[in-house]
């Protein structure tokens, strides 16, 4: 079924301002999650609204949190995020590391006491529409094993990034440090199929090929092995241990502990400012001619196009704002029950 | 064979010397080299001095060169390397970084012009040194491909970060962008082996099992396969696209082009002072309970460790300083050839 973003946002902001939330914070956070819903990446944006909903019931997301900058220098600033949804105290940080990327070239913004703030590239995104360059990554509750380890060890810890292009799209990747996302392995486990062995590993820490143990007795496999460890480390440094945020085993599940408890999440934000290195334009220019070459390189044998991170995302985007957003049937189901449990009727949207 | 830290230095200072590098540039680039090989990361230590030196007699790599700061602000600068060593310059673009971030929290600096700069993890640690989180990375010649291409795309573009610690060693991770390293695809090939599907591409860019095709018709693939490919895109644009430098096909091979050529390199450095933001004890006591809990997690059956990244090159390079480094035999045939070309007898520190 379909949707149109502008009626998705307003069934966001109509839901979150019923439980509390303000006009002005419910419209940031609908324009985080449908902004990603254009994009395709289902798993993080609308589908998740009734877990924060059950949360700001709980008080676990406060609904009168006022995140605000608690200490700062020349380019850098501590957020506290004062359990807010996420999406209010993320957009406060990158739009902090921006105001600083503009005055020193490159700035940094770390998140402490936040929530889940969907999907990391909307805020790196954020960066790329004043020509900058915007890195976001965040740490989570424990659900990806180390090696040597057996159960979970750190977060899917997402890193993300967007680059300004001129007549090209704008590079983003935004990508979990585990080798594949939990839904993966939950959607194996539904059809009875077997998954490759490096997905998951068992409850003795070895790689199986059964995906019904996971979350309950094993964990995901970090990508890359020891690359995808270290690099999630990377991101539980900047986002948690700098910041003052709860780290690894101490970071609370957003969607399974108890909605009245805080999550403890830390984040970091970073906007690096080109045009204080080089012209905009030559900047642009020059991403604008490494993607013509990567598009123009040799094919492999069966394939039609190199694609560069994110432009399936922008594609996406663009035929959902002529189409309408074609929402798949796990987003539909979960907006249902929402609707039941606030009171809307989302059939009115839905086409 | 065995040969002391401070003799395989002296021995590396002679020989710079002896083909024109000033003693002060020598001593970096020897004491860059050296640590790598204490850590036991002998594919980016003094193996690769007969090549720098193969690359400085023909001209690419300029003796008298004088690399510099070009550009600067609060927080960032441009280093030109003016092809030098690839050490010297980034040891300078390092402190850049270091010095800009004490007085604004973060330092960004890119470096264009210079040339392979050994291993990313030195220059990381060094910030280490100053209680500063350390960030490293580079761009380099393409060896490996990206999904749906054939042959090379981008370089192995390796990242690094160092954070310090209290009582607990600096953590460090020093990754390339490739799953494999090149040299792992040769050992194979010179063995007669097979290796594992998803190491190479062939000649149409699809996964093959025989090493024998690298590097000449086929390539590396990127690590975690779209992640490592949109990861290393990355580090192309803060290398590369950034500073100036040449990116992606138009940066040369240090080792196999014409060695009358520039590489036109680039590199990015990055400094976050922590003590910006907490104090640096508080910071490092948080790095070690990050460690300790790590340390203490349930291993995997079979395992008795749970290792923090580079917590096997600190022993080893402990290990090294009482024992001498334990060198493998391609870097002693590596060092007499070298021996031999600049008329040195390495024998006479090996034992």
């Amino acid at each position: 079924m379909k949707v149109h973003a502008k009626e998705l946002e307003q069934f966001v902001i109509e839901t979150l301002t019923k439980v509390g939330i303000s006009e002005t914070d419910a419209r940031t956070t609908a324009e985080v999650l449908v902004t990603t819903d254009t994009w395709g990446t289902f798993t993080h944006g609308v589908k998740n609204l009734r877990g924060y909903v059950r949360r700001i019931k709980g008080g676990g997301i406060r609904t009168r949190a006022v995140p605000k900058v608690v200490a700062e220098g020349p380019a850098w600033a501590l957020v506290d995020g004062d359990s807010a949804l996420g999406m209010i105290t993320s957009t406060l940080a990158m739009r902090t590391a921006m105001a600083k990327a503009k005055n020193s070239g490159i700035g940094y913004a770390g998140v402490r006491n936040s929530c889940h703030f969907g999907a990391a590239g909307y805020y790196a995104v954020m960066a790329v529409k004043e020509d900058m360059i915007g890195i976001a990554m965040c740490n989570d509750v424990p659900s990806v094993t180390a090696p040597g380890a057996r159960g979970p060890v750190l977060g899917s810890n997402p890193f993300a990034f967007a680059v300004p292009a001129g007549k090209e799209k704008p590079i983003i990747l935004d990508m979990a440090t585990s080798t594949v996302a939990g839904g993966k392995v939950f959607a194996a486990a539904a059809l009875e199929k077997k998954i490759p062995d490096h997905w998951v590993v068992d409850a003795d820490g070895l790689p199986t090929t059964d995906p019904t143990g996971y979350p309950h007795t094993g964990a995901l496999t970090p990508m890359a092995g020891h690359k995808g460890y270290g690099f999630a480390l990377f991101i539980e440094t900047l986002s948690g241990v700098l910041t003052g945020a709860a780290i690894t085993q101490h970071v609370l599940s957003w969607s399974f502990d108890d909605p009245s408890l805080r999550t403890g999440h830390g984040a970091a934000f970073i906007a690096i400012d080109v045009k204080a290195m080089m012209s905009g334009d030559k900047f642009k220019q020059r991403v604008d001619q490494m993607i013509q070459e990567l598009h123009e390189l040799p094919k492999a044998k069966g394939s039609e196009r190199i694609f560069l991170p994110g432009e399936m995302e922008w594609e996406r985007r663009e035929k959902a704002f002529v189409d309408g957003i074609e929402l798949p049937e796990d987003v539909i189901m979960s907006l249902r029950a929402l609707g039941e449990e606030v009171g809307l009727d989302v059939n009115r949207i839905l086409r």
